[in-house]
């Protein structure tokens, strides 16, 4: 086994280049057999095996550094850089994680998990570098998908003015989750589909030069700015923004990649190495299966299929009642952001193609694209993930908010996320959501109520939201299934103790506290929120006048959040009454970011689960 | 006077085509006069007088739609529209709005107001046309400058596909609101410089095709998919994403832009008419002085001299102070959202052009890039006003944060900026900045404390944020200037009654909602906040315990801001302590979007002047 003597940075260099074939394979067999145990972001990683080895065989790691965008394709760089033995807790609580971290090795530079970002933050490297007089090399290595992003295009905009080195390697495997969309991947596609593109710049360039009507079209081009060179390259768009093109490369053949890398370091310029790699590349169930390999929990190696039988989650609610809606009302359509299976949007697009939009992994659009079809008279679901949506957040309010355009956010991976960790975590949005004025922000209970909801949100006319957590979806509480009326919260048990007010998932959770403290002979309300803006006011009086304590939960940080908006409320009512002094408790996320791991070993460690929440309220009584 | 004759829309087309070139010059002497008195965006308005004639004579408004991109460039378009009336009170309380409003007119379809949203918004209208079987054009109208935003370009990138008419203008004036930089603008520039381009193109063709060289070539280049027209084309960058390009074209020349119009409207394709305007065209001063002109307070037409002396500003203090810690702290460089004049970073330009970095109208790579400086061992200082700042939230929590990178975020225009309107009003930042975990957010209370909080700032090694007003610095309370420690508030006057909690531009509110107390015989301490977050705990518990109420006052929306983390950690000590019953009342902007007008009546209306507060304190005595 050549990967045995893989165990710190720099090892791979010792391997005879003869023999890097092997080690490739070996990479490819350790990935699979590790990810099949915990689950992980599989085909992406199986197609840059060689693209990394190829990077690590010309870097000097840690000095120079490489900035892997979004950063699931990691792995063989966290294995030639010393973290095999990591793959045994990969993505677990207190393991590796499954990205880039600074905290991890000194081989990551810069922690990444959304898209986009590698080649802005590749540039500030870049400069820094060259401000502190430093000499080592910088590459960031961005998806083709990614570059639909419109954070790359600014990068991009920048570094077509940069007079020193900076690499910038295009991996392209014609894929960001799902198939690509729109105008970039249509211009990559043509440069990958012109068979010949190298004969035809020798060809065209030695037919036209010598001929006295050639050199005259030559000079009137160079006139024109238009150099025969840009002319016949491929990569005439990123030339034209000024960025060196070199490519198509093979990105599975290890030596032209070295090459390529070789000559880009001599540059005084931003280059991009345009790679072309397969997704999944040595896993046949990968290949044919991308979007289920993309991310994976673990799996039989030999069938490719999924340990364990997945349950309905809430994804699979929304993307039943979503075709359900779509017959129902003709005006609703459907936006993704290059998520058409992880949303759960693909069924809406098998039955009414026309009403449904993947505009690429550019969040920002999908919210200004959806406010245009508002204002035009059709009633769009935006469908994208908590922590995604952290990028439209000025377009959710400047867009749609100002204008209250009936735009509906469906807000998925809501809450805590688990295995990917921080970046990916939905703590935010109760927060940036219901600061927005004109925004009503939502979370059901159960699958039933989410389903209610959705139909409310498409019928509402304004601004609303439905945020609904990972995983398989709550089936409990189902005999409580009142109307959804605008800023109602529903009373599921009414007693007179105890108030338990629960956002969404924490529903469940109320349930269970309930359960605990009515053991230990304390009886508690609980009370289904619903309404995260607006808040139901009245619920709140009525609770305040016969409950000695008003507890609030969510799954969501305690700035700004449910729990914040309760308190202010109860407040303004002490003001008007001083006789009210019951208690309030709140229970949220701490302020801090959430590291990777099992949601419910979260979920403990954060103390929202139901035995912390409800010893925490036994210590009052 | 023609413009007589123009008193609503449609009226332009009863105007002989002889006639339209005295229209436009009377529509500018029109507008130079009203902005002279008014205040205003002028540079920008002057240069599309005659393309927004030509769209007018072309389309039929209200029911074709344009989109005017930021906006600010929309006054020939209400002039045009039957709103001539409104000049006289442009941006005044109640009066006519400097942007586009839906609740304007109905020839307004799409309220803008930040950069880059037409084309995402426009292809939103694009599709709900056609899903709702509509026959009308549709325009967006997006500057050179904006197009270096990435939400436009992920526009572009659906554009590309699509298979029905969009019209695209491109204003090209070669100016955001400063210059412009990076590759686009080179391109676009070079699109401009390449004299002759449309001979080239007949010479070309002629040259090559017959000969048989260049049959060859042609069919060689066919298979390649690049074709000899886009080989040819100026616009060769848009035509390679799927873009049809028209031009450039002299955006002074009504006849030539009618054409063009005529033509796009035949195209079942996004079509880009790239039209040339000179910004301030008409009036010297305002082609002297762009950034001057661009947004302008009541000038004298004569010399175009402002009427006003201005006072210093917050941002003059931002600027003086800057150069400063540049000298005294070679880490130290700035990063703009090409607002290199209104941030007051030009002299940092000057002192330090190598560590000065203007990334064009990007926010989010703005902020990434800044992680990167960071991460390269550099301070980057990122001035950007508060409502752009929104636009990278995400930046800011993903890229910056979880990392703990030590950017300094220089949050200009917080608070009520006045005239601009809802979507320049800059009161979500101290919410949505603070709820970011690591994040410290600052506001000064007057001149030397902004000065000691950004020296603070660079030598913090966090990230952190310093929020400051629009308009004139305040002077007074100079004799407190104590250290400034992380976390902790400042003491200005010890009283036993009442304690005013203040952030920022509230401390000068808070100097006379004390006097007006006082001279009722109430007594009030004053407390300057300083640190939104992490919150001064020990002076909330200080405060508890010897007065009867506290009162927090901020210039942000309620939700998520100073006041509930207040409020919270008052709750949190009565849990622990009962006996502790001061009375809490928040003051801040209402939950609400808050529209043009004087700075102060727009206080006065949203209840945190001086008086309000006072009036609402004493009703509790």
């Amino acid at each position: 086994m050549y990967l045995d003597k893989i165990n710190k940075v720099g090892d791979i260099k010792k391997i005879s280049p003869d023999h890097l074939n092997i080690l490739s394979n070996e990479i490819r067999e350790f990935l699979i057999e590790k990810i099949s145990h915990t689950g992980g972001h599989l085909g992406s990683n199986l197609g840059v095996v060689e693209l990394t080895m190829a990077l690590h065989l010309e870097l000097n790691l840690p000095k120079d550094e490489i900035i892997w965008d979004v950063g699931h394709q990691s792995y063989t760089h966290k294995l030639l850089s010393g973290r095999k033995d990591g793959f045994d807790t990969l993505r677990m609580y207190g393991g590796m994680s499954g990205f880039p971290k600074r905290r991890e090795s000194d081989c990551d530079c810069f922690d990444t998990g959304h898209s986009s970002t590698s080649i802005s933050a590749g540039l500030g490297l870049v400069k820094a570098r060259d401000l502190m007089g430093e000499k080592k090399t910088i590459v960031s290595v961005i998806g083709d998908g990614s570059l639909t992003g419109g954070l790359a295009f600014e990068a991009l905009n920048n570094a077509g003015k940069l007079d020193t080195n900076f690499i910038i390697v295009l991996n392209d495997n014609k894929m960001s989750i799902s198939e690509n969309v729109g105008g970039i991947p249509k211009y990559l596609n043509s440069i990958r589909t012109s068979e010949g593109y190298l004969d035809l710049k020798d060809d065209v360039y030695n037919k036209i030069v010598g001929t006295p009507a050639g050199d005259s079209i030559v000079k009137n081009i160079r006139r024109a700015k238009n150099s025969i060179k840009s002319l016949m390259s491929p990569g005439m768009m990123f030339e034209e923004m000024g960025v060196v093109y070199l490519g198509p490369i093979n990105g599975h053949d290890i030596d032209a990649m070295r090459k390529a890398i070789k000559e880009a370091k001599r540059l005084k310029r931003a280059v991009m190495i345009h790679v072309i790699t397969e997704k999944g590349r040595g896993y046949e169930p990968a290949i044919r299966h991308p979007a289920r390999f993309h991310g994976t929990g673990p799996f039989d190696i030999e069938t490719g299929l999924p340990k364990k039988s997945s349950k309905v989650s809430w994804t699979n609610i929304f993307s039943t009642v979503m075709v359900k809606l779509g017959a129902r009302n003709e005006k609703v359509c459907a936006v993704t952001a290059a998520m058409p299976d992880g949303t759960g949007l693909k069924r809406f697009y098998n039955a009414y193609p026309d009403r449904f939009f993947d505009v690429g992994i550019a969040e920002e659009h999908a919210v200004t694209f959806a406010a245009g079809l508002a204002a035009g008279g059709m009633i769009p679901v935006v469908a994208i993930y908590s922590s995604f949506l952290q990028r439209a957040y000025d377009q959710i309010i400047h867009d749609v908010c100002l204008q209250q355009l009936p735009v509906v956010f469906a807000v998925d991976r809501a809450g805590i996320v688990g295995n990917d960790g921080e970046t990916h975590q939905g703590i935010f949005d109760l927060s940036f959501l219901s600061g927005i004025p004109g925004m009503t922000v939502m979370a059901p209970k159960n699958l039933w109520e989410f389903s209610d909801m959705l139909k409310f949100a498409v019928d509402f006319g304004k601004p609303v939201a439905v945020r609904y957590p990972r995983g398989p979806v709550y089936e409990g509480l189902e005999e409580f299934r009142s109307d959804i009326v605008c800023g109602e919260a529903e009373w599921i048990y009414r007693e007179e103790e105890i108030a338990l007010f629960a956002v969404g998932s924490m529903v469940e959770t109320g349930e269970n506290v309930r359960k605990i403290l009515d053991e230990k002979g304390h009886k508690a309300s609980l009370i289904n929120a619903r309404f995260v803006s607006p808040i139901d006011a009245d619920a709140v009086r009525e609770a305040l006048r016969c409950h000695k304590l008003i507890v609030t939960m969510e799954e969501n940080v305690r700035s700004g959040g449910y729990g914040e908006k309760v308190l202010d409320l109860i407040n303004q009512e002490r003001l008007r009454d001083k006789g009210l002094d019951a208690d309030c408790m709140i229970f949220a996320l701490p302020d801090s970011f959430i590291e990777h791991g099992d949601c419910n070993k979260l979920k403990e460690i954060s103390g929202i689960d139901a035995v912390s929440i409800a010893n925490k309220i036994l210590e009052r009584f």
